[in-house]
């Protein structure tokens, strides 16, 4: 992909069209539960008129994760960019940032990749099953002090106190918070199949993956890194553990990882980033390929943990696509 | 819109492209809810690192919804069309249809229509507020047997035992059910406000509206008909109170509404469809227009409450499109 083609693709302004060829959209992954044994209630559902019957009892598609495939009618990538959410977040991470700009699904479409947006399992489209019937424990809901402290914004528990410098749009934070799903921690086994079961659909792609995402995004890559062309760690929550997970399989797959600023107010982004560079290390000792880009040592200050969505979002996304560029030859 | 136009158009198999302008995806409506005197726990998030603190105290948006829109490069179509889910469902309902076949979102971007697909407020990535804490009671999440029985594909109470002539695809039962999310019926206020705001953002527009969702649109109708060109109904789940509501502002709105097969198997669907009759004859008291495409009358059997997913689903787009070209010269 020349730099040329890029530059007259870019069209943030909307003047250039996006020729898709088909957009599909399906569910994936996931089996069939049965439940037994329970109460069978009414539910009011149409005001006027009596009440239904509502019975628990039955079986349920459990599971499952969501996903849409924008296929150009000329890619100029031969393989695919699949976007994976970080936790308590959705596909729509990837959409208009929250200050309606457009976001890296925009930019890599427009850029000539054929893309997949997707909710991993129990968030957004995808669904959740019922707690406690089968999920055994309630979700975590993000609260917008907490996403404050934890994306880095400002100041730990200090809500609205923003960091000098900050390149999030904090005027959107409540726009921002409207993405907020539930979360569970106790579904990864169903995420990282459903994931996979993605891949295995798609063949080979590129992943781009945010926090609780590319965490996912490594452990998969132990399992199928024949299917992974490369993997862009945004910001990863983590990673596996080098004595459980097996890192010669990863080895083949190259890693672009990218971190944002504040790390040093953050004990909690500060065990993240430790636990992902001793996984990433590994991978290097094995031979593996693994690129950083530190935005605060590259000279880019003032990103918060969610890069996508910073006002020099745009910036980051040219640096990503020009190390796709140059080590996988898109 | 002439047919041949159409004609050209159609692209099924994939040959023929959909130019877009711009894709934007966005959350809109709803407020910010605080919460207080709960207590603070930990959750363990990232396996081998320390449990974080998950607080519930703070505040939360609630009561929002999700739209993507499509803006074609060359609408044929003056009006966007919006299409509203149903109960328990969310805008994976107008994707390709659970075995694999395009669905009408693809069908009317091909047909040279703008369209937006939303997921209404507690469903999909809008994202569902904490229950009991926000949401004061539990949500129902749909059995495939229920399902079987509400959605017409075969008796009630025998699950997997299909009516004769059934046009939904009842092989591709379990891909549907991965559709299926929890509903809360006390949230009606919210979603209908949402939808208003989303009618605000777009100006003059085309609702294309299913069960649950049909009932809100024939509400919204009654609020803002100015912002609304035509109305599709397809099996609507009730209607509102011709005492309750004012039927008259919603006189100036076009109205269509499509019924399937196998009504009369189903008390149910017999009292959704006489609440909808006394609403809809009101409209036309008051010199509306209301046409009604009741599919057995026309010919046309064995369609299931899931038209648009039906195996005949092409059929009946091509009469909405037929219906909205002579309406309202779209």
């Amino acid at each position: 992909m020349s730099s040329n083609q890029n530059k007259t693709t870019s069209g943030k302004d909307g003047t250039t069209s996006i020729v898709l060829r088909k957009l599909s959209a399906f569910h994936i992954g996931g089996d069939t539960v049965g439940i037994e044994g329970q109460r069978q209630t009414t539910l009011q559902t149409v005001p006027g008129l009596p009440p239904r019957k509502s019975d628990p009892n039955g079986h349920y598609q459990i599971g499952q994760m969501y996903a849409q495939h924008y296929a150009l009618q000329s890619p100029r990538s031969r393989v695919p960019v699949l976007f994976w959410h970080g936790g308590g977040m959705t596909g729509a991470a990837w959409g208009d940032t929250p200050d309606g700009r457009p976001g890296w699904h925009d930019y890599f479409m427009r850029h000539g990749f054929d893309t997949c947006v997707s909710d991993a399992v129990e968030r957004g489209r995808a669904s959740w099953a019922p707690y406690p019937l089968i999920i055994p424990e309630p979700p975590e809901h993000r609260t917008m002090e907490q996403a404050w402290s934890i994306f880095r914004f400002g100041p730990i528990g200090e809500f609205r106190k923003v960091f000098d410098g900050q390149q999030f749009p904090v005027d959107a934070m409540d726009q921002l918070a409207k993405q907020f799903v539930a979360r569970w921690t106790c579904n990864t086994q169903r995420s990282i199949n459903a994931y996979i079961a993605l891949l295995n659909k798609f063949g080979r792609s590129i992943i781009v993956a945010h926090s609780e995402g590319a965490r996912y995004a490594q452990q998969i890559a132990t399992c199928v890194p024949h299917l992974i062309e490369a993997i862009v760690l945004i910001e990863p929550a983590g990673a596996p553990d080098v004595v459980k997970s097996d890192v010669s399989n990863a080895a083949c797959v190259p890693h672009l990882v990218i971190w944002g600023d504040y790390i040093d107010h953050s004990p909690l982004w500060q065990n993240y980033r430790q636990q992902s560079s001793i996984w990433l290390d590994a991978i290097q000792k094995q031979g593996g390929r693994v690129d950083t880009l530190d935005l605060v040592a590259h000279g880019v200050t003032g990103n918060s943990h969610l890069v996508m969505m910073d006002r020099n979002s745009d910036d980051i996304a040219d640096h990503v696509l020009q190390w796709l560029t140059k080590t996988v030859h898109v």
